[in-house]
């Protein structure tokens, strides 16, 4: 196992995969939002996106499903949790209940969740803002807000 | 709908389905911690309990169980998660983000997660220190702790 102080392999690299999952979540027409989480060697553990419309599930966000997607482990602390969108706070709870040591974050601003208090934490937050996760989102929001509140919890009074 | 400040119905009432999904979760060989999520009229939405062991699923805890067993909802601010035991952080992100009102606990003492962390996010924290709740999840602690600290994260060397 690399060390937990290792240089991270380039985030942008593994971004890679959550975005492709986030593309095709758009195409299904659901939350485009993917994740992956990795090992501290880039090894991909387990990959997934939100399915809140593609399985009719509200627990599925991207980071749940990724981390569903690896598996049973004794533990987390050498795993990298990789998103295209700053976790919301049930998600950012994941990663601090399961003890994941680094976070590496697509885009942080058309949505902002829990990063700042994983940070506070002691996780290794990284935020790539890249352009094509956060076009996703702009567009995804734009024409669907309604499953986009529904997906953060938001009531139609204070959209 | 009753309003967000009228009285809450009994909470030992509305803990009876969580424990006996707990109960259930123990007789199964699983992780013995049930949740139940209700409406203000103390109307049953969905009941789940920890299904690791049962799906081999690391993301279905208690409370997630019995937020995906209500399905899809616009918002959850009229809602009362109701668990065996004091939500992790990963259940409390949850609780947090879909902005459920109110969360009463059968008992914090084997393990305490994010309650007060809602409670200063200005959820409504009920904790009723209930006796059987206790016992289940000592007695759990006490036969399988491998499986304990694999349900909450916890590297064998923080034991």
């Amino acid at each position: 196992m690399t060390s937990p102080t290792a240089p991270l392999p380039d985030p942008h690299t593994l971004l890679a995969p959550a975005k492709a999952e986030a593309r095709a979540g758009a195409e299904e027409g659901g939350v485009p939002i993917g994740a992956a989480l990795f090992d501290l060697d880039g090894t991909l553990l387990g990959r997934g996106r939100n399915r809140r419309v593609q399985d009719d599930d509200p627990i599925m966000h991207a980071e749940t499903a990724a981390f569903r997607n690896a598996g049973r482990r004794p533990h987390y602390r050498d795993t990298v949790m990789v998103t295209t969108l700053s976790p919301c706070w049930y998600c950012s709870g994941l990663v601090r209940q399961f003890g994941i040591g680094r976070l590496v974050i697509g885009e942080a601003t058309t949505f902002s969740g829990g990063h700042d208090w994983l940070a506070e934490a002691g996780v290794d937050v990284t935020i790539l803002d890249d352009a094509d996760c956060t076009a996703l989102m702009e567009t995804f929001i734009r024409e669907r807000p309604a499953l986009w509140f529904e997906d953060i919890g938001t009531p139609a009074d204070e959209h």
